[in-house]
Protein backbone atom coordinates (compact mmCIF):
# COMPACT_ATOMS: atom_id res chain seq x y z
CA UNK A 1 0.00 0.00 0.00
CA UNK A 2 3.30 2.56 0.23
CA UNK A 3 2.43 3.19 -3.33
CA UNK A 4 -0.31 5.43 -3.38
CA UNK A 5 1.18 9.30 -2.88
CA UNK A 6 -0.79 12.06 -2.08
CA UNK A 7 -0.18 13.57 -5.47
CA UNK A 8 -2.35 11.00 -7.22
CA UNK A 9 -5.13 10.91 -4.67
CA UNK A 10 -5.43 14.91 -5.39
CA UNK A 11 -4.97 14.09 -9.26
CA UNK A 12 -7.56 11.57 -9.03
CA UNK A 13 -9.80 13.57 -7.24
CA UNK A 14 -9.53 16.12 -10.04
CA UNK A 15 -9.94 13.64 -13.43
CA UNK A 16 -13.23 11.83 -11.06
CA UNK A 17 -14.28 14.39 -8.77
CA UNK A 18 -15.26 11.78 -6.42
CA UNK A 19 -14.03 11.81 -2.34
CA UNK A 20 -10.70 12.25 -0.75
CA UNK A 21 -11.42 8.54 0.74
CA UNK A 22 -12.92 7.00 -2.69
CA UNK A 23 -9.64 8.03 -4.41
CA UNK A 24 -6.93 6.86 -1.64
CA UNK A 25 -9.21 3.43 -1.63
CA UNK A 26 -9.37 3.00 -5.44
CA UNK A 27 -5.92 3.66 -6.01
CA UNK A 28 -4.75 1.66 -2.48
CA UNK A 29 -6.68 -1.17 -4.43
CA UNK A 30 -5.30 -0.31 -7.84
CA UNK A 31 -1.83 -0.93 -6.62
CA UNK A 32 -1.19 2.75 -7.57
CA UNK A 33 -2.00 2.97 -10.82
CA UNK A 34 -4.32 5.40 -12.08
CA UNK A 35 -6.11 4.31 -14.90
CA UNK A 36 -7.09 1.05 -12.78
CA UNK A 37 -8.68 3.74 -10.25
CA UNK A 38 -10.65 5.40 -12.22
CA UNK A 39 -11.99 2.19 -13.60
CA UNK A 40 -12.77 0.93 -9.72
CA UNK A 41 -14.45 4.72 -9.31
CA UNK A 42 -16.42 4.06 -12.40
CA UNK A 43 -17.67 1.07 -11.53
CA UNK A 44 -18.57 2.05 -8.12
CA UNK A 45 -20.41 4.96 -9.73
CA UNK A 46 -22.16 2.40 -11.81
CA UNK A 47 -22.87 -0.27 -8.85
CA UNK A 48 -24.39 2.73 -7.08
CA UNK A 49 -26.82 3.97 -10.08
CA UNK A 50 -27.31 0.15 -10.25
CA UNK A 51 -28.64 0.06 -6.04
CA UNK A 52 -30.37 3.58 -6.29
CA UNK A 53 -32.21 2.92 -9.77
CA UNK A 54 -35.35 1.74 -8.19
CA UNK A 55 -35.75 5.03 -5.49
CA UNK A 56 -38.20 7.68 -6.65
CA UNK A 57 -36.60 10.57 -8.51
CA UNK A 58 -39.46 13.30 -7.77
CA UNK A 59 -37.17 16.06 -7.28
CA UNK A 60 -35.23 17.84 -10.36
CA UNK A 61 -34.15 20.75 -12.68
CA UNK A 62 -35.96 21.80 -15.62
CA UNK A 63 -33.29 23.43 -18.31
CA UNK A 64 -33.16 24.60 -21.78
CA UNK A 65 -30.48 26.18 -23.88
CA UNK A 66 -30.92 28.01 -27.07
CA UNK A 67 -28.71 28.51 -29.64
CA UNK A 68 -27.30 32.37 -30.86
CA UNK A 69 -30.06 33.48 -33.14
CA UNK A 70 -33.08 30.95 -31.78
CA UNK A 71 -32.46 28.67 -34.48
CA UNK A 72 -32.18 25.58 -32.11
CA UNK A 73 -33.75 25.06 -28.74
CA UNK A 74 -33.31 22.43 -26.24
CA UNK A 75 -35.61 21.73 -23.26
CA UNK A 76 -34.55 18.66 -20.83
CA UNK A 77 -36.10 17.11 -17.41
CA UNK A 78 -33.55 15.59 -15.05
CA UNK A 79 -34.90 14.22 -11.98
CA UNK A 80 -33.43 13.54 -8.92
CA UNK A 81 -34.22 12.05 -5.38
CA UNK A 82 -33.68 15.40 -2.99
CA UNK A 83 -33.90 18.65 -3.74
CA UNK A 84 -30.62 19.15 -2.08
CA UNK A 85 -29.02 17.61 -4.99
CA UNK A 86 -31.48 19.85 -7.74
CA UNK A 87 -29.61 22.73 -6.26
CA UNK A 88 -25.97 21.11 -6.78
CA UNK A 89 -23.74 22.69 -8.99
CA UNK A 90 -22.56 19.46 -10.41
CA UNK A 91 -26.72 18.33 -11.25
CA UNK A 92 -26.83 21.94 -12.60
CA UNK A 93 -23.36 21.50 -14.83
CA UNK A 94 -24.70 18.04 -15.81
CA UNK A 95 -27.91 19.48 -17.05
CA UNK A 96 -26.01 22.35 -18.85
CA UNK A 97 -24.01 19.75 -20.73
CA UNK A 98 -26.59 17.62 -21.16
CA UNK A 99 -28.53 20.75 -23.17
CA UNK A 100 -25.32 21.31 -24.93
CA UNK A 101 -25.06 17.36 -25.87
CA UNK A 102 -28.98 17.56 -27.41
CA UNK A 103 -28.20 20.59 -29.25
CA UNK A 104 -25.16 19.19 -31.40
CA UNK A 105 -25.81 15.47 -31.74
CA UNK A 106 -29.57 15.73 -32.44
CA UNK A 107 -30.64 12.43 -30.22
CA UNK A 108 -34.36 11.48 -31.68
CA UNK A 109 -34.86 9.61 -28.72
CA UNK A 110 -33.72 9.07 -24.93
CA UNK A 111 -33.08 5.18 -25.11
CA UNK A 112 -33.90 2.26 -27.42
CA UNK A 113 -36.21 1.43 -25.38
CA UNK A 114 -38.76 3.96 -26.67
CA UNK A 115 -37.68 4.29 -30.71
CA UNK A 116 -40.46 3.76 -32.80
CA UNK A 117 -41.00 0.11 -33.43
CA UNK A 118 -41.86 0.65 -37.42
CA UNK A 119 -38.48 3.47 -37.40
CA UNK A 120 -36.74 0.51 -36.00
CA UNK A 121 -38.15 -2.22 -38.49
CA UNK A 122 -37.76 0.24 -41.46
CA UNK A 123 -33.31 0.40 -40.66
CA UNK A 124 -33.91 -3.53 -40.36
CA UNK A 125 -35.42 -3.74 -43.94
CA UNK A 126 -32.78 -0.99 -45.66
CA UNK A 127 -29.59 -2.80 -44.16
CA UNK A 128 -31.06 -6.21 -44.40
CA UNK A 129 -31.20 -5.77 -48.74
CA UNK A 130 -27.73 -3.01 -48.40
CA UNK A 131 -25.78 -6.54 -46.61
CA UNK A 132 -27.42 -8.58 -49.21
CA UNK A 133 -26.60 -6.28 -52.20
CA UNK A 134 -23.09 -6.20 -50.75
CA UNK A 135 -22.91 -10.06 -51.66
CA UNK A 136 -22.72 -11.21 -47.93
CA UNK A 137 -23.03 -15.03 -46.83
CA UNK A 138 -26.63 -15.21 -45.12
CA UNK A 139 -25.29 -17.24 -42.26
CA UNK A 140 -23.16 -13.73 -41.72
CA UNK A 141 -26.11 -11.26 -42.47
CA UNK A 142 -27.82 -12.09 -38.85
CA UNK A 143 -24.75 -11.19 -37.02
CA UNK A 144 -23.58 -8.42 -38.92
CA UNK A 145 -27.07 -7.18 -38.74
CA UNK A 146 -27.26 -6.86 -35.32
CA UNK A 147 -24.35 -4.68 -34.86
CA UNK A 148 -25.00 -2.36 -37.51
CA UNK A 149 -28.75 -2.24 -35.31
CA UNK A 150 -26.50 -1.28 -32.06
CA UNK A 151 -24.28 1.25 -33.84
CA UNK A 152 -27.99 2.82 -35.63
CA UNK A 153 -29.29 2.98 -32.11
CA UNK A 154 -26.71 4.51 -30.59
CA UNK A 155 -26.78 7.01 -33.01
CA UNK A 156 -30.25 8.05 -32.26
CA UNK A 157 -31.09 7.71 -28.48
CA UNK A 158 -29.34 10.32 -26.22
CA UNK A 159 -28.26 7.58 -23.46
CA UNK A 160 -26.21 5.72 -26.33
CA UNK A 161 -24.46 8.57 -27.94
CA UNK A 162 -20.73 9.18 -26.92
CA UNK A 163 -21.03 12.47 -24.58
CA UNK A 164 -20.15 16.06 -26.43
CA UNK A 165 -17.71 16.56 -23.60
CA UNK A 166 -15.87 12.94 -23.18
CA UNK A 167 -16.85 10.89 -26.23
CA UNK A 168 -14.65 8.22 -24.06
CA UNK A 169 -18.11 7.59 -22.25
CA UNK A 170 -21.51 7.73 -23.58
CA UNK A 171 -24.30 10.12 -22.03
CA UNK A 172 -25.49 7.08 -19.85
CA UNK A 173 -22.05 6.04 -18.84
CA UNK A 174 -21.39 10.01 -17.62
CA UNK A 175 -24.09 9.91 -16.14
CA UNK A 176 -23.65 6.94 -13.81
CA UNK A 177 -20.43 9.03 -12.61
CA UNK A 178 -22.71 11.53 -11.34
CA UNK A 179 -25.04 8.88 -9.72
CA UNK A 180 -21.50 8.02 -8.20
CA UNK A 181 -20.65 11.08 -7.14
CA UNK A 182 -23.72 12.53 -5.59
CA UNK A 183 -25.03 9.05 -4.32
CA UNK A 184 -28.71 9.25 -5.53
CA UNK A 185 -30.79 8.07 -8.09
CA UNK A 186 -30.45 10.49 -11.39
CA UNK A 187 -32.43 10.21 -14.44
CA UNK A 188 -32.97 11.99 -17.55
CA UNK A 189 -36.75 12.04 -18.00
CA UNK A 190 -37.37 14.11 -21.57
CA UNK A 191 -36.23 16.00 -23.76
CA UNK A 192 -37.18 18.09 -26.76
CA UNK A 193 -34.91 20.01 -29.35
CA UNK A 194 -36.79 22.15 -32.02
CA UNK A 195 -34.99 23.50 -34.97
CA UNK A 196 -36.20 25.93 -37.28
CA UNK A 197 -36.75 24.30 -40.78
CA UNK A 198 -36.23 20.90 -39.51
CA UNK B 1 -64.41 62.99 -41.41
CA UNK B 2 -63.13 65.99 -38.91
CA UNK B 3 -63.79 64.13 -36.32
CA UNK B 4 -60.32 62.44 -36.44
CA UNK B 5 -57.92 64.09 -34.13
CA UNK B 6 -54.01 63.38 -34.08
CA UNK B 7 -54.65 62.61 -30.30
CA UNK B 8 -56.63 59.86 -31.12
CA UNK B 9 -54.86 58.17 -33.64
CA UNK B 10 -51.99 58.56 -31.31
CA UNK B 11 -53.75 56.26 -28.56
CA UNK B 12 -55.08 53.95 -31.16
CA UNK B 13 -51.89 53.18 -32.07
CA UNK B 14 -50.55 52.74 -28.61
CA UNK B 15 -53.25 50.37 -28.12
CA UNK B 16 -52.86 48.10 -31.40
CA UNK B 17 -49.27 49.22 -31.85
CA UNK B 18 -50.55 49.48 -36.38
CA UNK B 19 -48.92 52.15 -38.46
CA UNK B 20 -49.99 55.64 -38.11
CA UNK B 21 -51.73 55.38 -41.46
CA UNK B 22 -53.68 51.96 -40.66
CA UNK B 23 -55.16 53.76 -37.23
CA UNK B 24 -56.23 57.07 -38.97
CA UNK B 25 -57.55 55.79 -41.35
CA UNK B 26 -59.45 53.11 -39.57
CA UNK B 27 -60.65 56.09 -37.18
CA UNK B 28 -61.95 58.05 -40.29
CA UNK B 29 -63.99 54.60 -41.49
CA UNK B 30 -65.18 54.32 -37.73
CA UNK B 31 -66.01 58.17 -37.79
CA UNK B 32 -63.48 58.83 -34.38
CA UNK B 33 -65.26 55.81 -32.65
CA UNK B 34 -62.28 54.21 -31.21
CA UNK B 35 -63.46 51.27 -29.87
CA UNK B 36 -64.96 50.59 -33.47
CA UNK B 37 -61.50 51.66 -34.71
CA UNK B 38 -60.09 48.54 -32.63
CA UNK B 39 -62.31 46.12 -33.90
CA UNK B 40 -61.26 47.09 -37.99
CA UNK B 41 -58.09 46.96 -37.55
CA UNK B 42 -58.58 43.65 -35.35
CA UNK B 43 -60.74 42.54 -38.35
CA UNK B 44 -57.66 43.58 -40.66
CA UNK B 45 -55.18 41.91 -38.67
CA UNK B 46 -57.56 39.02 -39.46
CA UNK B 47 -58.09 39.37 -42.76
CA UNK B 48 -54.12 39.74 -43.48
CA UNK B 49 -53.60 36.53 -41.34
CA UNK B 50 -56.52 34.62 -43.53
CA UNK B 51 -54.59 36.06 -46.86
CA UNK B 52 -51.24 35.19 -45.60
CA UNK B 53 -51.93 31.47 -43.90
CA UNK B 54 -51.31 29.64 -47.30
CA UNK B 55 -47.14 31.21 -47.39
CA UNK B 56 -44.42 29.32 -46.44
CA UNK B 57 -43.23 30.40 -42.86
CA UNK B 58 -39.51 28.67 -42.95
CA UNK B 59 -37.91 30.89 -40.70
CA UNK B 60 -38.50 31.54 -36.87
CA UNK B 61 -37.13 31.50 -33.26
CA UNK B 62 -37.14 28.94 -30.53
CA UNK B 63 -37.47 30.25 -27.45
CA UNK B 64 -37.54 29.45 -23.89
CA UNK B 65 -38.55 29.94 -20.36
CA UNK B 66 -37.32 28.71 -16.91
CA UNK B 67 -39.45 29.49 -13.94
CA UNK B 68 -37.07 30.21 -10.99
CA UNK B 69 -35.64 27.33 -9.57
CA UNK B 70 -36.08 25.47 -12.64
CA UNK B 71 -39.37 23.57 -11.84
CA UNK B 72 -41.14 24.19 -14.69
CA UNK B 73 -39.55 25.14 -18.49
CA UNK B 74 -41.09 25.71 -21.89
CA UNK B 75 -39.66 25.36 -25.08
CA UNK B 76 -41.83 26.95 -27.99
CA UNK B 77 -40.65 27.05 -32.11
CA UNK B 78 -42.90 30.38 -33.57
CA UNK B 79 -42.61 30.28 -37.51
CA UNK B 80 -42.70 33.04 -40.01
CA UNK B 81 -41.85 33.57 -43.32
CA UNK B 82 -38.42 35.99 -43.34
CA UNK B 83 -35.44 35.95 -41.20
CA UNK B 84 -36.14 39.92 -41.20
CA UNK B 85 -39.73 39.37 -39.20
CA UNK B 86 -37.83 36.67 -36.82
CA UNK B 87 -35.08 39.68 -35.86
CA UNK B 88 -38.56 41.91 -34.97
CA UNK B 89 -38.65 43.02 -31.45
CA UNK B 90 -42.36 42.50 -31.55
CA UNK B 91 -41.88 38.87 -32.72
CA UNK B 92 -39.58 37.97 -30.09
CA UNK B 93 -42.13 39.65 -27.53
CA UNK B 94 -44.72 37.67 -28.57
CA UNK B 95 -41.98 34.17 -28.61
CA UNK B 96 -41.43 35.29 -24.73
CA UNK B 97 -45.17 36.38 -23.91
CA UNK B 98 -46.44 32.13 -25.61
CA UNK B 99 -43.45 30.89 -23.26
CA UNK B 100 -45.01 33.03 -20.13
CA UNK B 101 -48.47 31.97 -21.41
CA UNK B 102 -47.79 28.55 -21.69
CA UNK B 103 -45.86 28.01 -17.94
CA UNK B 104 -49.03 29.55 -16.51
CA UNK B 105 -52.19 28.45 -18.90
CA UNK B 106 -50.46 24.19 -19.09
CA UNK B 107 -51.77 24.01 -22.10
CA UNK B 108 -51.68 20.20 -23.61
CA UNK B 109 -52.26 20.64 -27.43
CA UNK B 110 -51.47 23.49 -30.15
CA UNK B 111 -55.34 23.38 -31.13
CA UNK B 112 -58.13 21.37 -31.57
CA UNK B 113 -57.15 19.21 -34.60
CA UNK B 114 -54.06 17.63 -32.63
CA UNK B 115 -56.19 16.67 -29.56
CA UNK B 116 -55.89 13.03 -28.16
CA UNK B 117 -59.47 11.41 -30.02
CA UNK B 118 -59.60 8.63 -26.91
CA UNK B 119 -59.23 11.66 -24.36
CA UNK B 120 -61.82 13.34 -26.29
CA UNK B 121 -64.40 10.93 -26.19
CA UNK B 122 -63.86 9.70 -22.81
CA UNK B 123 -64.73 13.58 -21.89
CA UNK B 124 -67.58 13.20 -23.80
CA UNK B 125 -68.81 10.18 -22.02
CA UNK B 126 -68.31 11.77 -18.80
CA UNK B 127 -69.84 15.07 -19.54
CA UNK B 128 -72.79 12.78 -20.92
CA UNK B 129 -73.62 10.85 -17.78
CA UNK B 130 -73.44 14.02 -15.77
CA UNK B 131 -75.72 15.86 -17.37
CA UNK B 132 -78.19 12.60 -17.53
CA UNK B 133 -77.51 12.44 -13.46
CA UNK B 134 -78.36 16.03 -13.70
CA UNK B 135 -81.87 15.36 -15.66
CA UNK B 136 -81.31 17.29 -18.48
CA UNK B 137 -83.82 16.24 -21.02
CA UNK B 138 -82.55 14.05 -23.75
CA UNK B 139 -83.64 16.88 -26.56
CA UNK B 140 -80.87 18.91 -25.00
CA UNK B 141 -78.41 16.79 -24.01
CA UNK B 142 -76.58 17.33 -27.88
CA UNK B 143 -76.52 20.83 -27.17
CA UNK B 144 -75.21 21.46 -23.77
CA UNK B 145 -72.58 18.58 -24.66
CA UNK B 146 -71.15 20.64 -27.36
CA UNK B 147 -70.75 23.83 -25.61
CA UNK B 148 -69.74 21.84 -22.99
CA UNK B 149 -67.03 19.95 -25.46
CA UNK B 150 -66.04 23.65 -26.79
CA UNK B 151 -65.35 24.85 -23.38
CA UNK B 152 -63.21 22.07 -22.74
CA UNK B 153 -61.11 22.27 -25.84
CA UNK B 154 -60.78 25.86 -24.99
CA UNK B 155 -59.06 24.93 -21.74
CA UNK B 156 -56.52 22.00 -23.55
CA UNK B 157 -55.81 24.27 -26.25
CA UNK B 158 -53.13 26.79 -26.61
CA UNK B 159 -54.48 28.38 -29.94
CA UNK B 160 -58.26 28.82 -27.91
CA UNK B 161 -57.10 30.08 -24.32
CA UNK B 162 -57.37 33.37 -23.21
CA UNK B 163 -53.76 34.85 -23.56
CA UNK B 164 -52.37 35.16 -20.41
CA UNK B 165 -51.42 38.91 -20.95
CA UNK B 166 -55.02 39.78 -21.89
CA UNK B 167 -57.72 37.78 -21.27
CA UNK B 168 -59.92 39.81 -23.86
CA UNK B 169 -58.23 38.06 -27.03
CA UNK B 170 -57.55 34.13 -27.46
CA UNK B 171 -54.29 33.34 -28.23
CA UNK B 172 -55.11 33.05 -31.92
CA UNK B 173 -56.23 36.24 -31.67
CA UNK B 174 -52.95 37.86 -30.26
CA UNK B 175 -51.26 35.75 -32.84
CA UNK B 176 -53.79 37.43 -35.85
CA UNK B 177 -53.13 40.81 -34.89
CA UNK B 178 -49.18 40.08 -34.56
CA UNK B 179 -50.19 39.07 -38.51
CA UNK B 180 -51.71 42.02 -39.33
CA UNK B 181 -48.88 44.19 -37.53
CA UNK B 182 -46.04 42.11 -39.60
CA UNK B 183 -48.18 41.74 -42.57
CA UNK B 184 -46.63 37.94 -42.91
CA UNK B 185 -47.86 34.68 -42.07
CA UNK B 186 -46.93 33.61 -38.38
CA UNK B 187 -47.41 30.27 -37.01
CA UNK B 188 -46.88 28.47 -33.04
CA UNK B 189 -45.45 25.11 -34.96
CA UNK B 190 -44.81 23.49 -31.71
CA UNK B 191 -44.03 23.86 -27.97
CA UNK B 192 -42.96 21.89 -24.74
CA UNK B 193 -43.72 22.18 -21.18
CA UNK B 194 -42.21 20.09 -18.95
CA UNK B 195 -42.77 20.11 -14.75
CA UNK B 196 -40.88 18.84 -11.96
CA UNK B 197 -43.21 15.82 -10.41
CA UNK B 198 -45.75 16.53 -12.84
Amino acid sequence: MSKVNLEDIQKLREITSMGMMDCKKALEEANGDIEKAIDLLRKKGAAVAAKRGGNSTSQGLVHSYIHPGGTVGVLVEINCETDFVARNEEFKKFAQDVCMHIAALKPVYLSPSEVDAAWLEKEKNFLNEQLIAEGKKPEFIEKILEGKIQKALSEVCLLQQKFVKNDKLTTEQVLQELIGKVGESIKIRRFARYEIGA
